[in-house]
């Protein structure tokens, strides 16, 4: 994973960036996103058609995808899909470019996705599925749930990694996972290199009985943090600052490895 | 993550085994991992009513689950819920156990879950959601689709695998990804700890017109192995050998963290 990717830049071509979500192709965030670099490159949106949040990695192999060619700014080429974010970033790349775009940009989520949320985050699975096809990728998501969230923070900081990726020779299995903070872009103190919290939602099941006697169950719980570390994502964001958590998706534990080579008998 | 758990055999009390998967409780491959391990504790199956395989980390939070008694080997008490793999441990852990099993058990599944495959799979994100909930757990795939599947050396292997998680103590987030070739229980040559290979499928989408003029495609693709290290899961199942990957949670790059935090000007 250590081998670099030839920057288009190189060749004096402009870069073609893709954008996708998972919050879908009406959402402000991916609207934000792209008014932050378009001129930063040959921007192509493939998006999913409706709300995908909460599908993690999962792909559609049991019906078939459809692409829509669908009008968004003025200049920027844009698509929809009826698939996961996973499949936007398959089928751009198959049947859209013909080639692997330069980079790979995911979001702007609404909502948090730090901490354990990477793992079932349908942003961070489109920008990962990049990251393991050889493209260079950053998931942005901003700490405001609401489709009125204020956006000019996060694109301040969206704008400013997508400049440092487009100028650098990256890892081609680069993946960044940026959370913004909800504050004015004044009170944000910067961007901080995190690792991911151990932080995570404690489960409390709501249980109710339907009108046939019937016992059923909505997910809820709080959020809570279970990590002390002043190196997290969870603590950047808590104190102001933008968290910027690199990511592989090589899940191997080396330590545990070691330990299970050394000290088991399997 | 260094802290251990305290194992229940201490207390010489009966362990309790979380069974789950994600091709459903009807699937052949969940009756044969109970059959394994159905005299070395308490079991109880909580599985998904209907398959869920490619569901990655999915959650569901827009309708109610429901939890439904269900008849399945004598004397094993058993769930089906109508949510995702990862749905299914929430709701045992929190409805049906009241307490943290000692160990959970995912599988075993039809068809491979090695390399890459581990970030697709729900019987690998139902293991993982355990762990994040610090119950050590492992998830075991046959390298056969068939519904027609010989679990014979499978099961050989995941009562062996799971005798040393009941005698040992463990670290709480343990988290194993177990492959067992398709061969005879002769033919196979042992346990290897490996890491993750980096080998994935090459997407090669298939393009059809409707009746209506309208272009629609289905995903389809080649597995590759990118990966030429004698060290990882796809190497040793080539080989004869059963994989076993440890698999953490934390996705940081760590590598890539102190190469931004010495070189990047962010």
């Amino acid at each position: 994973m250590a081998k670099k990717v030839k920057q288009s830049k190189q060749k004096k071509e402009e870069p073609i960036i893709l954008v996708t979500n998972d919050d879908s192709i009406g959402a402000p965030g991916i609207k934000a996103l792209v008014e932050a670099v378009m001129d930063l490159g040959r921007i192509v949106v493939v998006a999913p058609d409706k709300p995908q949040s909460g599908m993690g990695h999962a792909i559609t192999i049991g019906h078939p995808l459809r692409l829509q060619k669908v009008a968004f700014i003025d200049g920027v080429e844009a698509y929809t899909c009826n698939g996961t974010p996973v499949d936007c970033v398959k089928l751009a790349v198959d049947k859209i470019l013909h080639r692997k775009p330069d980079i790979c940009l995911s979001g702007i989520n609404h909502g948090a996705n730090h901490s354990i949320n990477v793992i079932y985050s349908g942003t961070m699975s489109a920008a990962m599925e990049a990251a393991i096809e050889s493209i260079p990728s950053a998931g942005f998501s901003l700490l405001d749930y609401s489709m009125e969230a204020d956006f000019t923070a996060a694109k301040i900081y969206v704008r400013k990694i997508t400049e440092q990726l487009l100028k650098r020779k990256l890892p081609k299995h680069l993946l960044f996972n940026v959370n913004i903070p909800a504050l004015d872009a004044g009170l944000i103190k910067g961007i901080k290199v995190c690792r991911q919290a151990y932080a995570k939602y404690e489960e409390d099941f709501i249980e109710r009985t339907d009108p046939h006697g019937r016992k059923y169950y909505w997910l809820t719980g709080d959020f809570l943090n279970f990590d002390k570390g002043k190196d997290t994502d969870v603590w950047a964001l808590n104190n102001h600052y933008v968290s910027l958590v690199p990511v592989t998706f090589d899940l191997t534990d080396y330590a545990l490895k070691k330990e299970l080579e050394t000290n088991w008998d399997l």
